[in-house]
């Protein structure tokens, strides 16, 4: 029998506020960071890893609520817990003090997603196995055993579930020999970030198209005459059969989103990202509903399936932009990509920050493979950043995922990373003045 | 000049687990706790006190989060502060690193309720009034100008707030006169906690009548002949004038929430209170529609505004349940009565746990006085636990609050309670065997 015979949480942080990478209207000094867990076991060599993503303070406070809600798993059987991936879970997530916290959302949330990311690396790990491949292995209903289907009955049965998988089971080869070929397609980010400047926007829109992209996304809603010149330029580079996206990273309520957005129309994106609230589901349909054809697109801060639950129903969004460290990990994650394709509704999961590039390939692999079957409208976030830090970094060619073929969820750092930036004793860190 | 010289943050916890009291379809073993802020200052007998209240583990993360929510307000002037309530909150709220984890909801948000619930009692306390005159003597532009309208203009702009407040202000002495004569009605949850037997909860339910109750509210969703049984034993012992309410913590999927109240029907509960999850706006409004004439009340877990916009919007609920410290204190509280108020749903804060009793009085008595001028389907929950501990503590008879009259926002605690149940070092944590 093997052990889980420690957890270790640690605060990391890359202090990227330094060169504007990752600025928005919202978020304009982001230090990208993860609370990062290790299972460590008594098998040599055997160890799960996980994280959630912050961008700087209080990443402290998700270290601490990982440490809590991983504490129940040390001791345990590896065996058992590989074994049962949808009771340990719902175990961790039903503890009912720590539910009075979210329930649910926030930083419990968070600190779920960090703790099950490490579950699911170590069962991959554990299985000799990349996590995509894992999943694509197994039968319809071992998948809709781990997915958390609770408040989701009024719009997805088991029995729906297992019908959409089983539908898909027998082409499951064909469309993973298919991508191990191609790739997965994704766009990038990169080009865009508010803080650029113009030249360094035309310069970067250049080596996108350079490097196959087809579609490429801006950050806009700082201010408006700004938006329009930078959109102009990203026309001029990428011209216009290249797909241009924006997003607004919720800086507008419902009205002024309608307005903005249309004052931007002329430049024809594909689809506005995060216009308003995250959570206001309401806000989004009437939003895409002014704006159409322009497409709405939310996710990255959608707290649980319950809110993409309500944005299928109340058809608020036209993609959905799930994330792979704020969704409580595969279990949750599974069960908004069985409403997304009973709505009909593409994801194409948020990336960058910190690892989540490397977590979000394998989740658009086993979706295409097992779930939507489809391409369609479908293209994964990337952002070229910080993947040195990774022991088995993504790696994207000709705009596209390249498959992972080492056992795990591609969530484990290199001991050098940690030491440099553990904050705040890492050697980067005690190099520099860190205030109190 | 006075100035924040300190803040401190303590986790309190009270051993309530021990005798069932706040057992719940969900909740089975609460140890009411707060995380409890005191902004200290150089003036002499001068600090604002508020918490925010969770159920034991995790209290820990709330208070870490708490000091970093308020470190920026140490030396700071006082007089700035109280002098612009709606600009402290802003710079508080919009820290965009603590934003990414949640934003406006879990425990980011509990800590920001129990930072500005501090803010809000030292402007009270510094002003000499309880804090429902120092809002009620606040004009309609000033209360509106701390108000947290952001994501809201869909439905409510800066110009109908006004105009609403301007309608009420002329009569508001006359409510005033009212309420200090009558008290504001309250209803009791001390009766029918689900872990009571059925002699308690007969008992219980006598006593209620006895001190002049009309509402009382049983636990449900826990195993259904029990709640039959429970349900019939509380209409013998109240008859069936007074009004009985029901409330389910969230126990259930929509389609189950439909089927166990039709089946709960027969003993005329005036409402079903939080049916399934609480961020489930479209599943509440299918709810109502469903057991209607049975009204829908939520709210305790309402994470923010925005969830509230939706809920008005979708007509899911017939009672706003907010609480006042979940909820961003003041600011965004008022924000939620302003639209109540527009939509035409009455305010029934959500009590209980340490201290929300002495915090809702207050709001319920300015609602009444300067936002909804109505008592009509309004009634506050009042649970006996807990108050011994506080300096100004809720005072309840005839089964009405009496207005409280001391300075501040009745938040603070005795020094010899928060001595005891510090945790996990006060003297009553420190004489138990504390796990680690």
């Amino acid at each position: 029998m093997t052990t889980i015979t420690s957890v270790d949480v640690v605060d990391v942080r890359f202090p990227t506020s330094l060169s504007a990478d990752g600025s928005d209207a919202m978020n304009k000094d982001a230090d990208y960071s993860a609370a990062y867990v290790v299972l460590r076991t008594d098998e040599p060599g055997l160890a799960g890893h996980g994280f959630t993503f912050t961008i700087g303070r209080g990443n402290d406070i998700c270290v601490l609520a990982a440490q809590h809600r991983a504490a129940p798993l040390v001791g345990r059987s590896v065996e058992q817990i590989v074994g049962d991936l949808g009771g340990i879970y719902r175990e961790l997530k039903t503890d009912s003090q720590l539910r009075w916290l979210g329930p649910e959302k926030g930083v419990e949330h968070l600190a779920m997603a960090a703790v099950m990311n490490a579950v699911w690396d170590l069962a991959a790990r554990r299985a000799g196995k990349p996590l995509w491949r894992l999943l694509a292995e197994m039968s319809p209903e071992e998948l809709v055993d781990v997915a958390d289907l609770k408040y989701l009955s009024d719009v997805l049965t088991r029995d729906e579930a297992v019908g959409m998988l089983e539908e898909m089971a027998p082409t499951r080869a064909a469309r993973i020999a298919e991508l191990e070929s191609s790739g997965y397609p994704c766009y990038t980010t990169s080009a865009g970030w508010l803080g650029y400047s113009d030249e360094k926007l035309r310069r970067l829109c250049q080596e996108a198209v350079d490097a196959g992209y087809k579609h490429i996304k801006l950050k806009v809603g700082g201010d408006l005459e700004d938006d329009i010149r930078r959109l102009g330029i990203a026309r001029e580079v990428i011209g216009w059969d290249a797909n241009l996206m924006i997003d607004a990273n919720q800086v507008w309520d419902v009205p002024e989103a309608i307005e903005w957005v249309g004052r931007l129309a002329e430049f024809k994106p594909l689809w506005i990202e995060e216009p308003t609230s995250p959570d206001d589901v309401l806000g989004h349909a009437a939003i895409r509903e002014a704006v159409a054809p322009i497409g709405v697109a939310t996710g990255e801060h959608g707290m649980n399936r319950v809110l993409f639950k309500q944005m299928f129903q109340a058809g608020a969004i036209d993609f959905c932009q799930l994330d792979s460290a704020r969704l409580a990990s595969i279990n949750e994650i599974l069960a908004v990509y069985l409403m997304a394709k009973k709505f009909g509704v593409p994801v194409c999961p948020h990336a960058g920050g910190v690892g989540l590039c490397e977590l979000v390939q394998h989740l658009s692999v086993f979706d295409y493979v097992a779930v939507s079957g489809s391409l369609e409208g479908r293209v994964t976030e990337f952002v070229d950043h910080l993947h040195e830090h990774f022991v088995d970094p993504c790696i994207v060619e000709d705009g596209a995922y390249r498959l992972p073929d080492q056992p795990g969820y591609s969530a484990e750092m290199h001991e050098a990373s940690i030491a440099e930036y553990a904050y705040p004793n890492g050697s980067y860190w005690a190099s520099v003045a860190v205030p109190a």
